[in-house]
């Protein structure tokens, strides 16, 4: 590997630690626990892994004893995360705490390297080597769901063989969702394997009253601030330029309303919002295309707009619309396959309900052409595959081409359109991230030396200095409920959306309008390891505001 | 202004400096200078402004004298650049040290300001907002050209009412062979008003014997480096993706080249490398499907190639395909008009010459939309709107679905598109731009002292520590030769392409063929500002190859 001069002064960094879980750690259990709903469902479908306490570790008097060794396997499942490699050198350094000759198994390519026995042993050389760094390559990853009896019964050869007395895996809800329905059917055959979770995925969808934030969240969101920012400085300096910016993030818009926070542009959609006020699109153009025309009258005809990635399904209209396109498609894919490419337009507007046909005739053609080409293996339209930022692009252009006709416009409109998303996945992490991600995997190796099982990793209290924070563990049933999933109800993690009532959203909202019009962009810029702690260190402004209920 | 914790630790970051511009300055002339060429025909057209000698500034014994107080005014002109403020707190800094009563004019957007007389003085307090950060907000840029006698007396007007002795001009080589031209005009009527050029652009297309680089570059690099370092991570973790990204840099692929320095992908193109070979954009698809075949057959279904924006320019079947249409469209406008949408692409084919419709039916069908609709007011395709990633992504999909059904190719491909530039340009400058930046502004102060007109802020020796750099002027004639624009012969400065021989490109090109085939990513990181001088102090890998001959 040729390593960059930054990878190679980083890769010294000795992560920050929280005071509990230096030198000897007691275990600290609380009451039982409840799920947050649906208590008696969640507690038949698990008997064994239902109720346990809250745990928290602290720091005890006296050195640390001698442990037996023990053996753990690791698993990355689904998207890449910023700290990745940090919570493995967590757990790798705890297990070795508890004694030298405890082994890491890591499981390739994400839950298949569980189900078709590829691993490899994760040794100290091989540990080192990724300290502090971005991406999953150390094993890499996969979005292989392990829900079966049969990828379960397969697991557990390897497990055995192996001697793995402990399985953490680490990923976002479904993926801990998952763990859990694993950790119970391990414990319902008494297999003597625990399984541990760890709360990872940029989109910041995961967290609840017990897990603060998701790991790679902060990074993801900083990296992509760098480039908002560098992108709104441009748009200052030309004047010229209205940049439609989208970032991902999946259904929530955490990651938006992150980067408005820290970047102050004129415009930042929220998908939560748009659904809760019944926003159509045409609502939507609306208003982008009042606040132009607001700032038009003021001589700047440029600003930013950031769009959260999944917007379209949360406009309750295009939501219709999509729903009668599938159907459609599903019943009539042969005769629309005989339709001349020119003619699948009109062909489609004529077959739809007046309502949904009224909004398809007012999409782009590319975005129309999408919406019946591009549909994944079940037939259904791929909704993230929608360039939302050249749809909204495009529709505010014509919006204002018309109020420019009714005199209601005088301003001049180009646009440039992005989307950020691989970029931040796999950047390397954050102090925040690379700190929080060695304690959630220490965390989770002490979980293990506690004989837990069902447990996510839990460090909180992440906006005080890190020695402040508190380590422990949360029975994933606690933040379970039932959903229908697939026609089905499941036991799942609750999503965690974007709170209208959450001090982030109500901060931005009594912002947003000044922003808007004036031009009051800040520029965060590149996420610096080395200078003062009021530049490397600060938490997530969403983290700050639900926290503290201010921004430092 | 809000400003980030990064922005107010770093506005106290004190800009290294050559020794030659410390303390009291002296200058020493050379000999006389010659243009690159056509040295009568430039000679003939700047009877008063060639010839001078090149000049450097030495560090010289006792204590600076006291001067006149003097005023100065700038422009920037043309696309942004990471430093340009700098350079601007350089010229104030140092044209205060010649006199506390000198003043600085800012022209506002661009030669624009000079010409509608629309500018604001820059006060100490204006220069220490905007110490070492990014953009051209202080004053703003624009792209008029500064080329007519009327704008030249226009600008006099106000030059001479505000009492300004001296104009900077910080732009590209356009805008530098225009400073020369109105140095040579002032100079030709006694107007008393020197012109000084300094050289900008992201581009890297600026540089020749006397000016090793254009600011800008470093730092525009760094940022997209640090953007493909974290998608190779992201690659290598996912290990299912071909990402095609295009990168900044107009014709010259100097961006593209540093890039692929910085991060080693597995494909970098260099269009003066497509246009020497002659190559067809059928040979670059079998290039890059080759790549990815090779890959395929040891199980690497992922893979980056960086694509520079000018590209397609450079091929010369596509050079002669737009040629035509650019032709055929001049002269048939109107019919082409009246051809419904679904038609105009056979319709365009059928009117074609052979060799380009079979060029033209080859493209996909969003591109060759492209190539018809989307053109510039002189009715020209917009070359530089073609979306050059998509096109070869695109292409190379079909060719590995021919390859496939040959049994040739037996890989999966799915291909994710980038295209990085304006993220780039208005970043916060890096060290080295931080320092280039401001001792180019000061440089051009004590050529401003030194009576100098005509002249280039020149810095040199930068890849050794700040202070062994050599500052001094270069008088921008020598840099000129005659080149046909728009028809007719003019005197411009020499755009610089990357040579087929010089170090940077022969290094990549002894390395790409391993970089193609072994997954060796290299991850640059973010810019970083506090840290060990080897990570934030670093020059370009460009500009270590081609001084030193080697990569530190």
């Amino acid at each position: 590997m040729t390593k960059s001069a930054l990878q190679i002064a980083r890769a010294s960094y000795v992560p920050k630690m929280p005071e509990g879980l230096k030198g000897n750690v007691d275990i600290r259990e609380g009451a039982a626990t409840q799920s947050v709903l649906d208590q008696e469902e969640i507690q038949k479908l698990f008997p064994n892994t239902y109720g346990m306490p809250v745990v928290q570790f602290i720091q005890a008097a006296g050195e640390p004893g001698v442990s037996e060794p023990v053996n753990v396997g690791v698993i990355l499942s689904g998207g890449q995360a910023p700290g990745g490699h940090n919570v493995i050198a967590g757990i790798f350094d705890g297990i070795k705490r508890l004694h030298s000759d405890s082994k890491l198994y890591g499981f390739i390519l994400g839950p298949d390297g569980l189900v078709k026995h590829t691993y490899k042993e994760l040794t100290a050389d091989i540990i080192d080597e990724y300290r502090n760094t971005g991406g999953f390559d150390i094993i890499g990853s996969g979005r292989t769901k392990l829900e079966t009896k049969e990828q379960f019964d397969k697991g557990l050869e390897i497990l055995k063989k192996l001697d793995i007395k402990a399985l953490v895996i680490i990923g976002g809800d479904d993926s801990n969702t998952n763990a859990c329905v694993l950790a119970e059917y391990y414990a319902s055959i008494n297999a003597g394997v625990q399984v541990i979770g760890c709360p990872k995925t940029i989109d910041g969808d995961l967290k609840n009253e017990q897990i603060e934030t998701s790991f790679g969240f902060d990074t993801a969101c900083k990296v992509y601030s760098e480039l908002i920012g560098n992108i709104q400085r441009d748009c200052n300096s030309a004047r010229k330029y209205w940049h439609f910016i989208k970032v991902m993030g999946r259904s929530a818009s955490h990651i938006a309303l992150e980067c408005a926070l820290q970047t102050q542009p004129n415009i930042c959609l929220i998908s939560e919002e748009v659904a809760a006020k019944e926003q159509s699109l045409d609502d939507i153009i609306d208003y982008i295309a009042g606040v132009i025309t607001q700032r038009a009258e003021k001589g700047l005809n440029f600003g930013t707009v950031i769009i959260p990635e999944g917007l379209i399904e949360f406009i309750p209209a295009m939501k219709k619309l999509i729903h009668e396109l599938n159907d459609f498609l599903a019943h009539n894919q042969e005769e629309f396959n005989l339709v001349r490419r020119s003619g699948q337009r009109d062909y489609i507007i004529s077959k739809l309900s007046k309502e949904n046909a009224d909004i398809y005739a007012s999409l782009p053609e590319t975005v129309a052409r999408q919406l019946t080409l591009d549909r994944d293996p079940h037939g259904n339209v791929q909704v993230s595959l929608i360039e939302t930022e050249k749809l909204l692009a495009e529709m505010v252009k014509k919006r204002l081409d018309a109020w420019t006709k009714e005199g209601r416009y005088k301003g001049k409109f180009s646009s440039i359109t992005h989307f950020f998303g691989y970029e931040g996945r796999c950047a390397a992490p954050s102090n925040y991230d690379t700190d929080y991600c060695y304690s959630l995997g220490y965390t989770a190796s002490m979980l293990i030396a506690a004989g837990k099982t069902g447990y996510m990793s839990s460090v909180r209290n992440t906006t005080a200095p890190a020695a402040e924070w508190i380590a422990g563990g949360v029975p994933i049933t606690m933040m379970m409920n039932m959903e229908r999933r697939h026609g089905e109800m499941k036991p799942v993690i609750q999503k965690a959306l974007v709170e209208l009532n959450g001090a982030p959203f109500k901060y931005f909202e009594s912002q947003r309008d000044q922003w808007a019009v004036e031009t009051d962009y800040v520029y965060p810029g590149p996420i610096q390891y080395f200078g003062p702690t009021e530049v490397c260190d600060q938490p997530s402004k969403t983290l700050q505001l639900e926290q503290k209920g201010n921004i430092e």
